[in-house]
Formats: structure tokens, C-alpha cells, sequence
């Protein structure tokens, strides 16, 4: 991908400049929108909380995630304009990993915006992508009408969710009409990560690599075993230390004084 | 203004989503620029964070901005983007209040753009721009060339700046040239919060408000009394007290338990 101005290779922030870089250049393509763009610079201040890694409570959650996902009956995988901006790769091949389709779902359904994220995940091998126009053919009673057109063949019937940068009043429909909601969301007070049953409190470029590497490690569990997995997670709990991980790096942060850490640097906080 | 979808009058975050659909707004008006929406994200995180009020650090750093403004020989107002499209006619008030000319100063000179931000602070009542086109001539050592360009009736003589949502790399050179630099930036950690003299961590739109109202109230204060206010001012400590109200917010938020604040409501996170 080509990026301008380049990112030196030993900037070091240079995983988050070059996902910024990615954004801007979805939205020029029509993949991201407007709003996802200052969504994101939302995540990139809680991921500099975190220490722009993945904590122990997001590992313990990634293994919920995968068990959840190995153990349903019919997973979907949601995909935003920010998902398939910052990570086609991943969530194709996480949809391969667990045998769960991708489905577009968008908070506006706008076709072209729908069209344009289907064509990026075919582009990076999907197979096949639900919830392009005529096929987001179902009502489901919640929400206001335009944004709970799903997918017959996808979201409509799903037991399991999968989703990342999602928008509080979806999730909460999510959950509400009975689906078992993982979210990948790097705030944890944001309504997404409170309502889901699994919230991973990290990067989404970060958690997927992490989650597909456990759904690996996790393929020949017995129903058995995935279920005490999933049973033996308490999402209140992980949430709570995503939380204290973050206020103990202010503690310390302030403890220091300033100048010990430089967050953004380059064109971090250009106008 | 019009904004759509209306945003109800009763929203708990109205101001904080209203700020969010006039930079969308300025984006199409080419005034803010993509990555502008990204950095606005990051201060909106951090503002959460400071519970979106302005706090007594905040309060001690703008008396300070406002004797300083005040006592300068040369005080200029640097203006980007998002100044422009956030708060055009507070930022043309405090040039009126501290007779400081507004400069156009962007990170990527654009002719574009600094046309359409001069247009944007003269259709709210600037009598006069700087910085725009062949205007900007001077250049100064230091910072690669293109970002150099100032206006040698403003930025180039200038001995006290005020910026606000700026690039570090831009803050470093100014304060690197001897100019005092007033600076306000909701993300304490960042290189301008933390290069700049006297940093106002607070929103912008509420910051510029309590600046010129400590203007008014120290306009007829003698050299000497001004000058006692600048002198006392420690601006290391004051972020240290912005970051640890920061924490502490956290950290009671984490013993609270999550479900307790719900910051991002309505079309918050959409994709």
C-alpha cells in the first residue's frame, strides 16, 4: 500500500500512524465514513491508555471469543466500514477460521457504502458477502426500520455475534432479540462494550490475529470443554480490569511527570 | 445550522455530538481536513475522561493564557481546520479582545484550504486574515520547509502565540524560535500540551469562552500585575493535576462497575 507522506519504518508509532493511514485512505474509496474517522481517534486514546498492546483481561477474552464462536450453532461475523478498512485480512480469514459469514451492517444503509465494503472483503478473499442491498431483506422489530434490515441468511437467524466498532443501540438490539454479541471495542465504557457478552479491549488489529490463533488452538475441543470455557467467563470482571489497567498507566504517567512519554509524534495531530 | 439526523435537544452529550457534526460539516467545506476528524476523536476520548467540564487546572491555565495574551508586545492567534470549524466566532471574539491577529496555519499548506478557512473566520466576523497564499512568505529554520511558511506580519514577529489543537512538531519550532506559546489540548500527554508554555487542557469550545471572559476581567490590570499572574504560573504542575483529575476519574469509575456512565449514546460509534 502506498502512503503518503511515508512513515518511517522506525517511527514508533508507526502501527498506529499506518492504521490511521488506511482509514483516511478507506474513506476516499467510500469504505469508512466521516464518523468513523473521529470514532477512531476515540479508540487510538484508550489504546495509548493501554500501552497500544494487548493486556492480560483482552487475552482472556480472545479465548472467550473463540470458544463462543467455535461452539455456535450460526456465527456471524458483522462488518462496518471501519472493520473492512482496517482489517480485511483478518476478518476474512476469521470468517474462514470459524466457518461464520460476513455480513455488512452498516449504521446508515447507504448501497454504495455497502457495495463498496463487500467488494474489500472480496478483494481479500471472501467467498461471499451477506447483506448487500435486496439480500438485507429483513425487519426485526427494535429498532427504527432502516437500521435493522438484516440478512435472511445471516444476522436474521444467528445465535452467535461477532462484531468490532459497533454502535451502542445495535448491540443493545443484538443482545435484546437473544444473540450471544462478542465485540471487539477499545473503550469499555462505550454502550458496545458493556452490552456484548465477550468484550476484547484492544486494538481490532491487535485482538483478530489473537482470536484466530485461539480458534486454532481450540478446533478439537469436545462441545464440552468450549462451553466451560465460555461458562467460566465473567465479562463484567474483564471489563473492570481493562478499566484498571487503564487508570494504573495514568497513575504512573502522572506519578512521573510529563515528559516521559510522547504519544503523538510526526503528524499525529495535524490539522 | 442544520444538522441531520437532529440531534434532541435533551441528548446528555448534545454539545459533545454537535461539535462531531460541524467538523463532518467542515470536512465537506474542505475547512478540516480527514485527519482532523481522527485528532478530534482522540480529544473527545480524553475530554470523557475529564468528565466534559472544564476543570480548576484548566481555570488557573486560561488566567494565565489571558494575562499573557495581554501583556504581549506581538500576541498572534494561530488557526487550523478544526479551530475554524469548531469555533469560528469565540476565535475571532478573542482576537478582538487581546487585538491579535489570526493566522492561517496549516500542517500541509494547501492554497485550497487556507482559503476556505479564511473565508470561514471572515464570514464570522474577522476584520483580516494572515497566512493566506503568497502572504505567507517568510520562512524559518528548523522545521522542513513547506511547514516553515508564516506570515512575516504575524507568526514570523510574533513574541506570544496562541494555538490549540496543533501539531507537535509546529508547537516544538515555535517555542524553539522564543515565542511564548499558549496551547489548548485536551490530550495532556501530547508533545504540543506538553512543549507549549501554558496549556489549557479543556475542549476547545469551552476553553475559548473562560479565556476571553479572564481577558475582560484583567484588561485594566497594570504591566507589573500581569506579569506576577505569568510569573507564578507552573504549567508542568498544572498538567500533572489535569492527567492525576484524569485517573482518579477512572479509577472511580472502575470501582463503580461499568453500567454505572454511558458515554456514547445515539449515533456515537456508528461505522
Amino acid at each position: 500500500m502506498s502512503m503518503k507522506p511515508e512513515i518511517p519504518v522506525s517511527h514508533p508509532r508507526r502501527a498506529s500512524l499506518e492504521l490511521r493511514e488506511k482509514l483516511v485512505h478507506a474513506l476516499d474509496k467510500n469504505v469508512a465514513a466521516k464518523a468513523g474517522l473521529i470514532a477512531h481517534g476515540r479508540g487510538e486514546a484508550f489504546d495509548y491508555l493501554l500501552g497500544e498492546a494487548t493486556s492480560p483481561p483482552a487475552v482472556r477474552a480472545a479465548e472467550a471469543a473463540a470458544a463462543l464462536l467455535l461452539s455456535a450453532q450460526k456465527p456471524v461475523i458483522s462488518v462496518n466500514g471501519n472493520v473492512a478498512a482496517l482489517c480485511p485480512d483478518e476478518i476474512v480469514a476469521l470468517s474462514r477460521a470459524v466457518s461464520a459469514p460476513l455480513e455488512v451492517n452498516l449504521f446508515y444503509h447507504r448501497s454504495e457504502r455497502e457495495q463498496a465494503i463487500a467488494e474489500e472483503l472480496l478483494a481479500h478473499g471472501a467467498d461471499r458477502v451477506l447483506g448487500v442491498g435486496d439480500a438485507a431483506s429483513a425487519t426485526v422489530p427494535g429498532l427504527e426500520s432502516a437500521r435493522t434490515r438484516v440478512d435472511p441468511e445471516g444476522l436474521y437467524g444467528a445465535d452467535v455475534v461477532f462484531l468490532a466498532l459497533e454502535d451502542g443501540d445495535r448491540t443493545e438490539w443484538l443482545v435484546k432479540t437473544g444473540k450471544k454479541v462478542i465485540a471487539v471495542d477499545l473503550n469499555p465504557f462505550s454502550r458496545t462494550a458493556q452490552f456484548a457478552h465477550v468484550t476484547i479491549v484492544d486494538n481490532l488489529s491487535r485482538a483478530l490475529p489473537l482470536i484466530i490463533a485461539r480458534t486454532k488452538a481450540l478446533a478439537n475441543r469436545e462441545a464440552s470443554s468450549l462451553s466451560k470455557v465460555v461458562k467460566s467467563y465473567d465479562n463484567k470482571k474483564v471489563l473492570g480490569e481493562a478499566i484498571r489497567l487503564m487508570y494504573r498507566r495514568l497513575k504512573r504517567l502522572a506519578r512521573q511527570g510529563v515528559f516521559v512519554e510522547v504519544p503523538h509524534t510526526g503528524d499525529a495531530q495535524h490539522n
